[in-house]
């Protein structure tokens, strides 16, 4: 099922004011879109599209991309190794390919690209093949080159994404290697007795989650002022909040040119909180579960040396740690395996009313291409 | 042998401004007394403390750190998989230790401290050893609780670090890194006839190298003002260059309180380059290598840009590149088992120079303890 075919309707901006804002937008109904095709509602099931691919063989994932993709493949390793407990190596493609990476027999090699056509992802995945890795991608584009050389295709049906920063592209992917997760997990026997379906109807609620999220746009547009007058900003979150947190500074970076830079908390001791004074806001990303009180007294530590903290959580986080804060984003509490589409709202929101407070140019920012097809 | 014991000549500044400046200038002197623990020049061989360690047994290797300590490792990760081709996972104390990591039988986990206290890498260790794994420690403080509870404890003789900054601790943890490297590929055999006592040979030089790197003080410190007036900074490698440009702009912020932010080169176009502008200087780390060209691309797409360039590189990189740069700084050419230890210099005199300029307080930057005992 091809769904990316570009018409009229998908490429103009409807009744928004940029592009990048009607495909954030758009995530419920992609992301429900990409689900279609990994879900069986009936079965209770999760499944990939082309089932007969044997998961259970496979000893070892190595993930590979660049850019926002590559802080979607962090979130599925953290995933892979909790949920089907097979252990995953990270790489962005642009040192992979140039450090004879050491491959062992039995891996699978997982590339992402919203194109398929990344020049360093796709010299990846060809240097992946030679060492003997069976070759799996998540790409928007079914037709590209990278689809065209994989054993595994999994697409996902985001439509065409006009705006440079990418943001509809990286919910579909996480829904894709979610599923891709919870596949794995069956094929290793790793789920408990009833955790496929619970996990089959966390993800058939995950456009509700995102249109819950989409609802505190007013209130982040409301505080983007207090992030649009810094020039420098640290994002800071633990486990999966982690790369939603690297992915929040990319986008602040690429399109309101406001030096954001994204961090494990738990990092934050050993140097950076030297730079913290009250003119660099802390964004904490603090997603209710174990990590929780962790990220939380890390947050403590920053209020402590004068730093102003802006809280994404849940109501119950906010409740409990919420105070002192410069603002606070609430969104919906969710499954752990949900949570990365859902916090990944607030932080494209963020970046995008910033950029329009400042008045920079949202679709089209300075100095970037939309896919990167040359080294 | 213990060359680490405090005593009233090892603490004092001596003729130094700064405990950082005095460590710095003692590297040449430590990483020559901590390879005497490793090399046997008679034989033209590397060894280790315990030289019957069953490194041959080793299939994979886990490295777990935390700061500088982390981006040392991240430099062993290069070396151990090109020169051993035995895979290695790494990763930050703070998220190991808590993301269920998935470790397979045979594996050695390796754990980076200058203190032998850190809180996370010590439960990450101790997490490790109830999966099973061998554990081995690289230390500055034979006594501390991480050398108790190694199997193989490869010390380093930096002897005691004062300077909250870390950077004896850092480059001798490189110079006992590489003596490992070296370790694991005789035990795989993966080296070339003669390739071992070349090796030997490099690192018994390595202590002139560092004097080479430091020859050039005076040089960095006349340029240092172009940096001291920045807010933010971008400091670009690729391979072994990466980590040793996060190091360098974690050592930036440390001291100087200036946004630094370490970036993969080939990562620049997906996104962070919409940053550059004249107010943000780039400093690029391109020893010469495979990797050269490839970064001075970035590094031309950066001026393309109008963003303002220094240059680390050797004699010949900065004739071949060093044109139209703001600054560049001259090393000696050496091998790629050295060069980290030797760029290590100039990142630390470019932080040092800049917070003088800048008039912070060098030994005891604001917000940072030297051991991080706590979570």
């Amino acid at each position: 099922i091809t769904i990316s075919g570009v018409t009229g309707e998908l490429v103009s901006k409807g009744n928004h004011r940029h592009f990048m804002l009607k495909e954030i937008y758009e995530q419920p109904i992609v992301v429900a879109q990409t689900l279609r095709s990994y879900l069986q509602r009936m079965d209770d099931r999760v499944t990939l599209p082309i089932p007969d691919f044997d998961l259970g063989a496979i000893r070892r994932v190595t993930i590979v991309a660049c850019g926002t993709s590559f802080y979607a493949g962090m979130v599925a390793k953290y995933w892979f190794e909790q949920f089907a407990r097979v252990p995953v190596d990270l790489d962005v493609a642009s040192e992979f390919r140039y450090r004879a990476p050491v491959m062992e027999e039995g891996g699978l090699a997982l590339f992402i690209s919203q194109s398929g056509e990344t020049a360093d992802t796709l010299a990846a995945l060809r240097h992946a093949r030679s060492e003997g890795q069976r070759i799996a991608v998540v790409v928007n584009v079914p037709t590209s080159t990278m689809a065209r050389e994989a054993d595994l295709l999994l697409p996902t049906h985001a439509g065409p994404e006009i705006g440079v920063a990418s943001t509809k592209a990286f919910t579909c992917q996480l829904a894709v290697l979610a599923a891709l997760a919870v596949n794995l997990a069956r094929a290793k026997a790793t789920l408990a007795e009833g955790e496929e379906s619970e996990i089959v109807r966390q993800l058939a609620e995950a456009p509700a989650a995102l249109n819950a999220a989409l609802a505190q746009d007013g209130a982040i547009e409301a505080m983007a002022h207090t992030i649009a007058a810094a020039r420098d900003v640290l994002y800071l979150g633990r486990g999966t909040d982690y790369p939603l947190a690297l992915e929040g500074a990319l986008k602040l970076k690429e399109i309101s040119y406001i030096h954001a830079e994204g961090y494990a908390a738990g990092e934050m001791k050993h140097g950076p909180i030297a730079l913290i004074d009250d003119a660099v806001p802390v964004i904490v990303i603090a997603s209710s579960g174990p990590l929780f009180d962790k990220t939380v007294s890390n947050m403590q530590e920053v209020q402590a040396r004068g730093g102003k903290v802006v809280l994404i959580s849940d109501d119950e986080g906010i409740a409990a740690a919420g105070e002192g804060c410069l603002a606070t984003i609430a969104m919906p509490k969710v499954h752990p395996l949900i949570a990365p589409l859902v916090y990944a709202i607030p932080v494209q929101l963020l970046a995008y009313h910033v950029a329009v407070a400042k008045g920079t140019d949202v679709d089209q920012p300075r100095n970037l291409a939309k896919s990167v097809t040359v080294e």
